[in-house]
């Protein structure tokens, strides 16, 4: 059965934004003199890491909750998450008093289950594998009829992304380079749309782990390649480049440049002591790239900074050890 | 030889504030319903990590560098410190165009020797016993002429502190309760002088390590106990609470109160998680205090989070383990 979708443009994300943003957070654009010296060039980072659910998933999820109709709300969504993704929508249907079910893994961080609980959501849990994640989704939209929301191919997923974007390009000049990480490419392919109007000059590059290229080497060949296996710290761009998000990345970036594993804890420790923010892992990756040789040059770079959800408990054993 | 100092005034505060508020940062005062939520009241934090250097050392450094004559100024000016007081003079006197030399213990944190000397500090190491700093020190004060600059214990530094509460009161109502870190006591007797002037009905709060509780003791004997080994992770507050400080500390403050350890990293591990900012441990202490039971109660809670300084190289191991 094929299906026919229209990719979002840049209208959709600016009706996404009328839409959310009343509930969505502005968050702050802010630079650090130390990044800029470390870079060679002005930095500014787009700090979705203070939005609300700490990622700025929360955006697309809105965007997705507030497009649905009475009956549809009735009868509530549902998505499959281990991590930011499944928090986002359950806070945007709490904020819409509709039901979310998210189908977690058994293996899910305790904290982001206990995330969703908190924002109101239902988890169900099932086994650590995608089929079993997915079964149990369709059991969940076929049972209870919810409407599923997937975490970036979907059209008002991708166009609610692209609004952090256009706050970031209300709020400055246009710069010469927008950075963005990528993992599924609903972040990347929003804000595409947004930069190449705001900011038609600016080039516009996707930034992945070298070890979840699965869009660089799309992007090279042209053609979605589906069979890479994922190993990285970065725990929010394990997904593979979607269906509706690698045309738009096609058309409208630049470049997709990847960045190693050392690279991206260095460059996310440099910005905690640093800049005293909390970035988790896949937030750290563009900047990572910032800091290392293929992208000098003049001109300011804007980096949408994705999110700053860490785990605390991984860091915890350092203090009580009292080094 | 007995030396007589006037203790500083709120007058004092505002006139720092005159001198210092082109060179410091205003830093902002952010809220987290996650933090007001466990404290079961409204919390408001003066950001002070986010000020230069990293800490609120930076008000008083500067402070008292700018009171300087010209003469003192060919001199230089000296402290020892093993943290943010060493940094923060460093970096006020380069913006005066004055020579600092920060005599350092030789055990001290590769990341702050670093950070003096980023700043144009001279370092000059010595063992890491207190009597060598305090004979290294007086070396440099006798052969260069270099001004000490005390890290609390000094009218200038304490009024400079206090410019920190003069920003916080300026941008909110008047809480029921002040609360900052007590290490020394440089800013809680300048934030107590404020809040006295600007805020009369607030409770203002020192909150201390059980581990470093000496200005508690002092507090209830109504004279310096000066004989507490500090032991606690909150690197900054590991001072004795001084001559000049002290008195203002009786005269101002409503009560000391202290947390322990555990208390403190864990804390410092919730605002990470929650607030996607990072706090130092010294910075976590007041904030530990609001999530035990001794400071219940309704009305707004506005905190001093008086750094972020943290060594990154603490944590890196947990994420090159990739837990």
């Amino acid at each position: 059965m094929a299906t026919t979708v229209t990719l979002p443009g840049y209208t959709d994300v600016c009706e996404a934004y009328e839409r959310i943003r009343t509930v969505v957070r502005r968050t702050p654009v802010i630079s650090s003199s130390s990044v800029s010296q470390r870079a060679g060039r002005r930095c500014l980072f787009k700090c979705e890491n203070f939005q609300r659910t700490g990622a700025f998933k929360f955006r697309g999820a809105s965007n997705a909750v507030a497009a649905l109709c009475e009956d549809e709300c009735a009868r509530g969504v549902a998505t499959h998450s281990s991590g930011n993704h499944g928090a986002a929508l359950a806070l945007a249907a709490q904020s819409r008093n509709v039901k979310a079910t998210i189908v977690m893994p058994e293996n899910a961080v305790a904290s982001k289950r206990r995330a969703v609980e908190a924002y109101g959501g239902v988890v169900r849990l099932c086994e650590a594998t995608m089929q079993a994640r997915i079964s149990t989704l369709e059991s969940v939209v076929h049972k209870d009829g919810a409407v599923s929301i997937p975490p970036y191919d979907h059209p008002a997923v991708i166009a609610g992304q692209g609004t952090a974007a256009l706050e970031l390009l209300e709020d400055i000049e246009p710069p010469e380079l927008i950075l963005t990480p990528v993992g599924g490419g609903g972040l990347l392919s929003g804000t595409a749309l947004v930069a190449r109007e705001l900011a038609p000059q600016a080039a516009i590059i996707g930034v992945e782990p070298a070890g979840a290229d699965d869009t660089r080497r799309s992007f090279l060949k042209g053609k979605r390649v589906t069979d890479v296996v994922p190993d990285t710290i970065a725990d929010g761009l394990r997904a593979t480049v979607g269906e509706l998000t690698f045309p738009l990345i096609r058309e409208n970036v630049d470049d997709i440049v990847v960045v190693d594993e050392d690279a991206i804890i260095d460059a996310m420790l440099f910005v905690w002591e640093r800049m005293k923010i909390v970035i988790e892992p896949s937030a750290a990756v563009p900047v990572a790239a910032l800091f290392g040789s293929d992208l000098r040059g003049r001109g300011t770079a804007a980096v949408i900074i994705s999110g700053g959800n860490i785990d605390v408990s991984t860091v915890s054993d350092s203090f009580s050890k009292r080094t």
